[in-house]
């Protein structure tokens, strides 16, 4: 590819944009070719209309057939090889193994959205015979923007996780590509595009569009035929669009992930017991991926003495090595990030070295006090930075937990004593987040039934989601209920024989079986 | 009562505003006594701040605990006795029968919801036993601001389906009373409160305010403690709320049921089939309870012949009783309403007689050309009016029909030849409301575990929810997963042994077993 790369509008490569952008290697250190367009406003509106003819073919495909698109999709994943793992290093300065297992967890999501939709039951259909006779269903919301994150160009991207659970609801998909990694987006795109011809399913499904810009973005936001927008990456992204998309004359949902500082917790005893382990596992948490997760553990609190601890962290942090980030914008506004702690009086209790294009590890300490006076000083900075506070006893400890902002995970590391003396803070940090661990890390996310990646705001809007997970489906679904329909016009979730087999909610109780 | 009504907030009866306002007897045409206080911003603040503090004892209740809860409400407001179906036909205009039967559905929901969370599978347990070992439930969002409705004094307002869904969930709630009925409000927050005291929930876990003034709404509204609103009620209304609430520094979720028109599609053989019983039965189903329901019929459209039907409806809508409406406010919006659908160039085809204080049953006309060129033609005008839209031939009714803003509800009357003709009519009224029925009418909301009352944007927000049936319980909440967790830190629905014998996903798999 010389020339500059298009929008992929269905089946049509849009090259109508004069404005270009280009992705840039924070290895390298270069700007990449080729550029890309930024999409017109035109293009957007094509293909936002492309994708609500689209919904009206899409909807009507039953779980088996879109499994079959989604399994499609992985395989054709797979087929790009090394060309795209290259690309993606390329692009965004991660390493090739770490993103190998990225490909493997994207894959995996569409094959577990795949068997999801197979299996059936998760359309939810609760049926109440009598009279009236209602049957409820969930059904896909029309039409789903998908912005790509900037640290997953891969499992939370062009054909993540929002990208599956939305294709897996029977939702049609217009995507916004990250302009980090806009050559990435291209070529799982034009998997997408391959897997949907050879599953028969209608142009449109899904659509990609670049832009580096915020008028890209914006554009597709107040387009009158989207339902819904997924978002993965900053606040500051994350809140323009809910801003953009709750003041539409039709609001419609935002289902952004806005990042975390996902504090940890570590008690006294397990201190006492093994502190020096615990520092060179934390050291490890916050700093795999040059901490460039949601769920990077930005911040931890102690209380009581914690020598050993201290003592390996401060030790250890300095002798870690700096990384590069995935853009040159994400590192200035971790190096600003770090500058702002230490100007509203943070104390550097160790920071590594690294040239002025690397990222260097540190830790920072506030009081209590200064935590809950200023509650900026716990925004999350994105990177191998955490801040450590320090809390005089219980009491304060629980102070700080109360005060805390809405999270991804709220983790604490406890003995069973512990834990049982301090099971008011599981209570507490309960409100504060999605996910709880105990004697973990937060990073890591398991893609299965149970998980939830979401967590009251900042963290998510709405917290009644998770982006993770089979559950993620139903951020891109409503409920509908049919009263009295004859047997002929009711979905085959909802006839009385039951004929997929699935798990129904019958006058209250669940049952596989047919009704009599 | 001869001092003026004061706010309940917790167990204190607390009376310190100085402005008061009455309620107006529409049928009397007379102004009530006693009168009754706004709530001052000390009180609002002191509602919620109180609602705050039980909440962190009522999220430990286990769902027995709250069931005996909803079940001493339930028995207090039938304790309340004729007291209360005065009071409210008082405040109302509302016949005593129709009083009668809706504390029936007030009573009937707050036992469905006991028998729910006693039962309890509700909760969504999920549980992927492996590493990460991940274990996700639904947990209550916690303090819920509930707006009560002027047309169901009982059973969407003080202890109606938001006050019984919050409160199985686990939050608190505090109530703003609509000011058309603070006496039977009074009441019925005096049963709860009650209730609370004897089966040992915290002070705080329900508290009701009073207030005329937009202003009390808006300081509930804006409160930093508060997690979640419901609102049944005006567009404006709800549009105003979730306004607010989008915009605070923290959003909260706002479920607001803002009303519809419920669009009745006859087809051309049913109509010829039974025209003259069509027509009668939709007259019955527009004119009970003077219209004030946000389910009544207010648009419906034919295609093709259609003479005995439209002979009928125009012959007997002169004849059909003027009745009383809820309030003086309400009755001036029916009137403007009729008003400008006519200088907009509708068609009056017909209007009943009435004095000044009554609202006169009426139909009107437009043709496909003015509603598409006119959305606000097509908007909600609360009363026993119906406006008649004659499209020529199928292809126009469906580009109607395409056309509509979300609704609650929409109908189609046919045969099953009409049906089968018109299967893409189905198709497109899935995408514009919650609930659909054939052969029906759509007053009558079924309380049970498939009912959706809720639809796109403007019938409701956000899409995704139910204020009617059990599901409804799901608007407030969110899900927490606890990630490796101790045995002796896991709430019993996600305990291995099952304690509570409940329905979880286990791997994937619905079982009621325990785990080995």
């Amino acid at each position: 590819m010389h020339e500059p790369g298009s929008q992929l509008i269905g089946n049509t490569d849009s090259a109508e944009g004069q404005q270009t952008f280009q992705a840039f290697s924070p290895q390298r250190q270069e700007w990449l070719t080729p550029s890309f367009r930024e999409a017109t406003a035109e293009e957007i509106n094509r293909a936002v209309m492309l994708a609500a003819a689209a919904f009206s073919t899409y909807k009507k495909t039953d779980g088996a057939q879109r499994a079959a698109f989604l399994r499609a999709i992985a395989d054709g994943i797979v087929a790009l090889g090394d060309e795209l793992i290259n690309t993606a290093s390329a692009e965004s300065g991660l390493p090739l193994m770490r993103l190998q297992g990225e490909r493997d967890r994207t894959t995996n999501q569409l094959r577990l959205f795949a068997d999801l939709i197979t299996e059936g039951s998760w359309v939810n259909a609760r049926i109440d015979k009598g009279a009236p006779d209602v049957r409820q269903i969930q059904i896909p919301l029309g039409v789903v923007a998908v912005f790509g994150a900037s640290n997953f160009p891969l499992a939370f991207s062009v054909a993540g996780g929002d990208t599956a659970a939305a294709l897996a609801a029977g939702c049609t998909v217009v995507c916004k590509a990250h302009p980090a990694h806009p050559h990435t987006s291209h070529l799982v795109a034009e998997a997408i595009r391959k897997a949907a011809g050879q599953t028969g399913m209608p142009e449109g499904v899904f659509s990609l569009l670049h832009g580096a810009t915020i008028a890209t973005g914006q554009q597709l936001a107040v387009h009158p035929l989207l339902s819904a927008i997924a978002f993965t990456g900053s606040f500051k992204g994350g809140k323009a669009l809910y801003d953009t998309a709750t003041r539409r004359a039709v609001p419609i949902p935002v289902f952004a992930e806005m990042g975390s500082v996902n504090p940890v917790f570590f008690l006294p005893g397990i201190l006492k017991e093994k502190g020096e382990t615990l520092a060179t596992q934390f050291l490890q948490s916050l700093t795999m991926g040059v901490g460039q997760f949601c769920t990077n553990p930005g911040l931890f609190i102690t209380h009581a003495e914690n020598g050993a601890f201290m003592d390996t962290l401060q030790k250890n942090i300095a002798a870690l090595p700096a990384g590069c980030m995935l853009t040159p914008g994400i590192l200035d506004a971790y190096n600003k990030g770090l500058g702002q702690l230490r100007q509203a009086g943070a104390q550097v209790l160790g920071k590594a070295e690294g040239n002025a294009h690397e990222a260097a590890p540190a830790l920072l300490q506030i009081s209590v006090q200064q935590a809950i006076a200023n509650p900026a000083l716990c925004h999350e900075v994105f990177g191998p930075s955490s801040l450590h506070i320090r809390a005089n006893g219980p009491q304060e400890l629980y102070s700080l937990a109360a005060a805390l902002e809405g999270q991804l995970t709220a983790t604490i590391h406890g003995t069973e004593e512990d834990l049982r003396q301090h099971a008011g803070l599981v209570d507490i940090l309960r409100e504060k987040a999605g996910r709880l661990v105990i004697n973990g890390f937060p990073t890591g996310v398991a893609v299965n039934h149970a998980m939830v990646h979401g967590g009251p705001w900042p963290a998510t809007t709405p917290a009644a989601g998770t982006s993770v997970g089979t559950a993620a489906i139903y951020r891109f679904c409503r409920p509908v209920c049919y009263q009295d329909f004859p047997a002929y016009l009711l979905p085959p979730e909802l006839q009385d024989g039951n004929p997929l087999g699935i798990w129904r909610l019958l006058n209250g109780q669940f049952s596989k079986e047919a009704l009599q």
